[in-house]
């Protein structure tokens, strides 16, 4: 179909669109807290029903925690499976008080949907199932068409990297359509060619049975805040490297034609400034920022506390400190192995003779990059030059969705990275919102996709 | 009076001073907590009352604050005049569920008074009131008497230390007696030759307008904790000792006899195990920990706060951290001087372009150290031993009491400074008690060394 045709059906089926839409929304699916399991649970069976009356065989996977949907449309002989992965639920929200509607009561206002999961993942998910039901509509519809959609995205995608392997046959596949993903700018042609792994751990450095005097004790018991501090400093060197052993090794560089294309117009330093409210001062000096993010790692300290919070002076050698630690991966890092090696790092660390522990680890998953030179970017690159006109902007992120790599390589399916969120959407934050403009160029998108496939 | 006939009156009279006692630590006069400000005066009041009905003309100094309590009886021509220094506030009571009494009402049990304050500083307070009280009886007290009993040791010394420059005339004295400190082992002998000086900071690292997602931006947006911890780092060398410039400049070395006597049996590795759960493995490795604690200077981070604190994982680069130093000064260094030296180690660091700001500051006070060889430490050492048996310790505190300088400075007066506190008391803590027998050994002190003079 073209992009004609489908703008009227879009336009013809909008209203519809967008009450089904707010259906989907109005289920809290918060997956990292228990009390909304029945939520998850409900918002699962929901999409399975959906997909069932839009023409799929629709299933709930049984797991030990969420269930999740698979589903599946046999297409014409001779083309190609397409999977698509999406999650169906959604971020806390808190804080509550913050939000000027109640989160899971979507409203319309000034053309953009405002509720928890309008855009991450509902919104770009939704657009999916509505491109393929006008697709089966107008028997437009060629390739087979596999859907898993998970519920733990946001907590960790247990059930679905447990499944993986029992469900092999079931999801091979030729391409995989991602859509939980941004643009470079709103609304411009962007395709994700990378994403970064990640792994994590959470450092305790103790000692003091309680928290110490620090007039009696000053300059003679070691200081658990202050030992974590010389921790953390050794992380990294002066020249913004990291200086954990080993770490480093299997970097895979980024060819010229990748550090050509990132660099292409996608940084501007006064907006990152405006954005982020600093400029963009950390990491390798020898790298550009979008390198740095998008082809190198890094290890960030996202948690640091010790001892007294409060106001004026309280006298005390804190009895311990705790630390949060992840770490972003790029190919070909092995997760294990760096985790290994910032434990063994950890470890090594002479702390006056307090205790270093490792209280928590984990590995979300490894990085990985794609081909900007195959023949699926370059199809997507020209539909949406079409739809949104400009030139498609190749952009390796520093963010993780840690199960692609994973899902890729069990389906043997190429990743296919492009979705329309914005900064702007507020995602994990309070009035999470989309516009109805970029739910519409994400139906226009995966529409044309799958109709060039 | 000899201390045989000293112990018969306090074993004639220790049922009154129990109940009495008692009496006074029903106050609850939490000196930061606003709510007890009418219990602060009412303590001065009964403190005030009790004094005039001991023999003494008693006011209370109207303050900007609490009231602080000013005594006065006059001796016999020739005699020296004393000034005894005490305070009638006592730290706050939480966490009061640890608490097995009510911390207002107090109980003796197994010979140990349990109450807030049964130490810290009424207990010690009320034993050299009892020994007054006896010596006046006895037609025995001989010097002039001065008190002066302030409502705000544990709050900052505000009242006092405006005041001292006003009332320098009215304190004028010869010894400045004070009970407020501790022995080195529970009832051995023990004389304390020097405390040291305190000034504090708080030190802000911000720049992020809000928590970044530290997979987009990790190795490209600056983070304030990781710069916290560097510059917390970069407050010690290697070798613990102190990085800031010009740190040590105006620091007093110990004399040879000094140095002697405080190694001189104070400092056992094995108990300060048992009671700090560590080894003394900070500070400078060329002096001993009685050394490092009690002649040389420190730095010390009280509380160290930035982004994630729950279970799991939360990615992000902090928006902000911040840190609460405090250093402990010896003589001769002056305090405005070491918190001037600090402000520019911390606004000379460079943190990646973040803002790194001093949020809060203050001085305390000085340090300061007696002479082990005077008249008065040896007349007090024959004293001790007498009553304990033993050889005087001489001890140099790495605590603070700060007002002590300048008490000495304007009154004029060589400090003493012999207490009976121990570390089993649990002062600032939760059931807090002082035992009959070292309040009894407080007494006997008291009255031997007022007969002394």
């Amino acid at each position: 179909m073209q992009t004609e045709q489908l703008e009227k059906e879009f336009e013809a089926e909008k209203e519809r669109f967008i009450s089904e839409w707010k259906e989907l929304l109005s289920f809290p699916s918060i997956s990292t807290e228990r009390k909304h399991d029945g939520d998850c649970t409900a918002c699962a069976q929901w999409l399975r029903d959906h997909l069932r009356g839009i023409g799929f065989e629709a299933v709930l996977l049984e797991t030990s925690t969420k269930p999740v949907i698979f589903a599946e449309r046999t297409g014409l002989p001779g083309k190609p499976t397409i999977l698509f992965y999406g999650h169906y639920d959604v971020q806390p929200v808190d804080p509550l008080e913050k939000w000027l509607i109640p989160p899971f009561r979507p409203e319309l206002k000034d053309g953009r949907m405002y509720a928890r999961g309008a855009q991450d993942n509902k919104g770009q998910l939704f657009y999916m199932l509505k491109a393929l039901e006008t697709l089966v509509n107008q028997n437009a519809l060629e390739p087979t068409v596999k859907l898993v959609i998970e519920g733990e995205e946001e907590s960790g995608s247990t059930a679905i990297s447990e499944g993986l392997t029992d469900w092999k046959k079931m999801l091979a596949a030729d391409v995989l359509i991602v859509t939980d993903t941004n643009t470079v700018v709103s609304g411009a042609p962007t395709i994700i060619m990378g994403l970064r792994g990640l792994v994590h751990a959470t450092v305790e450095i103790s000692g003091p049975s309680h928290d110490l005097h620090s007039g009696v004790h000053g300059g003679a018991a070691p200081n658990p805040a202050q030992e974590i501090a010389r921790l953390i400093s050794s992380f990294h060197n002066a020249d913004g490297s990291i200086a954990v052993a080993g770490f480093y090794d299997e970097v895979r560089q980024p060819t010229s034609r990748e550090r050509k294309l990132a660099n292409t117009g996608t940084f501007d330093k006064k907006s990152y400034q405006l954005q982020t409210g600093v400029a963009p001062s950390a990491g390798e000096a020898e790298f550009t920022p979008a390198e740095r993010t998008g082809f190198r790692p890094s290890i960030d300290i996202n948690g640091l506390h010790s001892g007294y919070d409060g106001d004026g002076v309280k006298t005390i050698i804190p009895a311990r400190a705790t630390a949060k630690i992840t770490s972003r991966l790029v190919p070909d890092q092995d997760p294990a192995r760096v985790l290994e090696q910032i434990v063994e790092h950890v470890q090594e660390f002479d702390a006056r003779g307090l205790r270093v522990e490792i209280t928590d680890s984990g590995m979300a998953g490894p990085g990985f990059r794609l081909d900007p030179d195959s023949t699926l970017a370059g199809k997507a690159a020209r539909i949406l030059e079409d739809i949104l006109g400009g030139e498609t902007v190749f952009l390796w992120e520093g963010a993780s969705i840690p199960i692609i790599p994973a899902l890729a390589e069990i389906s043997g399916a190429e990743p296919l990275l492009v979705g329309f969120g914005s900064e702007e959407d507020n995602i994990h934050a309070p009035n999470e919102s989309f516009s109805l403009d970029r739910f519409r160029y994400g139906y226009l998108y995966c529409a044309r996709m799958l109709c060039s496939l």
